[in-house]
């Protein structure tokens, strides 16, 4: 690599923006540091004249990214647009395809397309970079592929939606309800106003799980949809009674391997309220791995926000000034093993049940002979009477039990005459 | 660098012998990931045949590691011994001075000699790598040289010593003293049973303090000698009053540069009992870190043991393998900054005092009127009698106030003769 290096920014929303602002202030640092001399040498994005914090050279805009390729000479392309396909992937094969090494945060991307697009950059001998698409402040891929290299991992978990977090958290200070802390949370910029739903129904933090087991396992991009449920049916009376039973509502992200087979899965749990995972609050990212022979290692930072996203990609640009190429998922793309995915119904967990019945007797004594007959055991009942509406939530917590026999027992929950509402199911972790 | 790369481990105590069956075991899963095959030709340490865990191909011993580097083409060298000079030194000296590699979990050797060492490594164009020398299982110096590259740090604290974090975790559980809670300790092999001193006098947690500032500042290693406090002298007394406060006391060592002045120590704190750091518990180590644009940072993981410091030797030599020549402390040695030290004495904590005192009448006004001459502002005072002895302890909890004031109100305490014992002082973190 030569001592100049030129740059291209695809992208200036909030993320691109601030990063071409870092770009410009670090380039002494990044000197200092790598003995490079970067220059930005083409921006792009869909307006030109749009407002926005930091200004920008507006004699090397493009409007068409495409266009950056053809004509000028880059070596390393930033692509900060964030599709899953369309110009996002355009642009970055086109990069590749031109040996121009390309870092994203675009976890929609490289969690549907990673596979081909490692392929093509081990082909053209250039580096594809992805380090703020998972859990932005947090080096995560980099611990999994150097910090713990040789580590034997079997297991990945976190908080990974920092969206998700800040709302549990709010509604549980607050105790009011999604739809409230949604708006909130929309109006301090922590969800996207438009359409917050990737965001809130788990695909986000499935995206990265994918990204995140492929790392840990050596493994392609699995495509098997397991659970992904996300947040938007919580409502804050489930945060107060498991608050009672001193538990917090979490949605998690987790990965591990049963016997060779990869089990995925973004879903809500009931957390204890003294573990370490139930005190991440707020935006607040964290991940969790074990791995052999280091044991547990915890990290913990923001998740999300340009400031986190652009330490990120910057540490991915040091590592390309820095270093020789390297594989995107650590180990060449011809030794990543097929996915075998476990087969999710087998899980077992044990399981928090809410249902609003109607208050008459015999209810509580219907239902329970319900857990009975799909043989899942109970180990904790609670009834709370709510006398205006005649009516009365049951809470049962279960023992394990797995997970076909909870589906079999909610569909036979649904059809009782005496459960009003569909029944609400949160797992124990 | 050639595709089979010979290696030498110096040193087979619990540490090197576990690093030697990791090299053995995972040879296959480095030749994936780096695609270079590693070959170990040659061991050594004072006794060839002492007892251990794996077993040593004693055809390639030397009694004498200095022979190796003379008779045996070795490319990458672990020094596993642990001295701080003499054959440690010597070792890694004339290592670096024949072009081989250096990893090296030596603590005491890098916080002493690192400077001059890594400016061996550069001008052989080596690589002198240490990252299991601070906070084992946590990749803490790769994330400050890499993770988080470009960041502009301006502290970095935590829990660096899990001994000491055992020892302090244990007394608070079982109510023991410290002297019985160490052997415990000795028993378990979380502490030295020979001469665990360097553990828990903080000098331990000095050195990686040293080393985290040099990483995390860009500044050469510094010789100042600010606060160095161990836990020797914490009584169960003091966790129990602390617990009553909601405070729990951990050893913490803390760097921050202050208007471009290093600060750098280790003592003993009082935390709050619901924060993060209150949290982490036995012998785990937990390191944060605040830098720009990326907020907050936390990594933790289990500080010692083989295990997890073998998973960090194992890291460097990955990084070795797969890389270009490194920086060892992030910069070319010419650019580290020299440090310039922070007056410690200027510094300002609010404090914990405990004196025990003769229960008479107007010894707690006495005490009082000596705060306040030293201008020492008090938030909270407890006096708690002990009518067998006829004594009382005093707690007292202060604004925060200066350093030199709150040791000039310790030699007047010292001399009042109604003060039975040399008072105990905790800073709060």
């Amino acid at each position: 690599m030569n001592n100049k290096i030129n740059i291209a920014v695809i992208g200036l929303g909030q993320i691109g923006n601030y990063l071409l602002n870092e770009l410009n202030t670090k380039k002494k640092d990044i000197e200092l540091k790598t003995g490079k001399k970067i220059n930005i040498v083409a921006i792009s994005a869909k307006n030109k004249s749009k407002k926005r914090k930091f200004k920008i050279n507006k004699s090397i805009f493009f409007k068409n990214p495409l266009e950056i390729i053809k004509k000028k000479e880059v070596n390393i392309l930033f692509e900060v647009i964030g599709k899953s396909d369309g110009i996002s992937k355009k642009v970055v094969e086109n990069a590749l395809n031109n040996k121009i090494h390309v870092i994203t945060p675009n976890k929609a991307l490289i969690s549907k397309h990673g596979d081909y697009l490692s392929k093509l950059a081990e082909k053209n001998k250039v580096n594809l970079e992805f380090e703020a698409s998972v859990a932005g402040g947090i080096p995560i891929l980099r611990t999994i592929k150097e910090g713990l290299a040789t580590n034997k991992i079997n297991k990945v978990y976190g908080i990974l939606n920092g969206t998700c977090n800040y709302i549990l958290t709010e509604m549980e200070k607050t105790k009011e309800n999604f739809s409230i802390v949604l708006k909130k949370a929309q109006l301090l910029g922590y969800a996207e106003p438009a359409n917050p739903s990737l965001d809130l129904n788990g695909h986000d933090a499935f995206a990265k799980i994918r990204i995140l087991s492929s790392l840990a396992f050596n493994r392609k991009i699995s495509k098997h949809k397991s659970f992904m449920e996300g947040i938007e049916n919580i409502e804050y009376k489930d945060i107060d009674i498991a608050s009672q039973l001193n538990f917090r509502i979490k949605l998690l992200g987790i990965t591990e391997m049963i016997n060779g087979k990869l089990f995925e899965r973004v879903h809500p749990c009931l957390v204890q309220k003294d573990s370490y995972i139930g005190n991440v609050n707020g935006v607040m990212n964290a991940v969790i791995v074990h791995g052999k022979p280091v044991g547990e290692s915890v990290l913990q930072g923001e998740g999300a926000g340009p400031g986190a996203t652009s330490s990120a990609l910057m540490s991915d640009l040091l590592s390309i000034l820095r270093g020789n190429i390297k594989y995107s998922f650590g180990i060449p793309n011809s030794k990543r093993k097929k996915v075998v995915s476990y087969n999710e119904k087998n899980s077992s967990n044990s399981l928090y049940f809410r249902f609003e019945v109607k208050d008459k007797p015999g209810v509580l004594s219907e239902i329970t002979k319900l857990f009975a007959n799909n043989k899942i055991s109970i180990e904790r009942v609670i009834q709370i009477p709510d006398h205006k509406k005649k009516s009365a939530s049951i809470v049962i917590i279960t023992h394990k039990s797995l997970e076909y026999r909870s589906q079999n027992l909610i569909k036979s929950l649904k059809k009782n005459r005496n459960v009003i509402k569909k029944p609400v199911l949160i797992r124990l972790f």
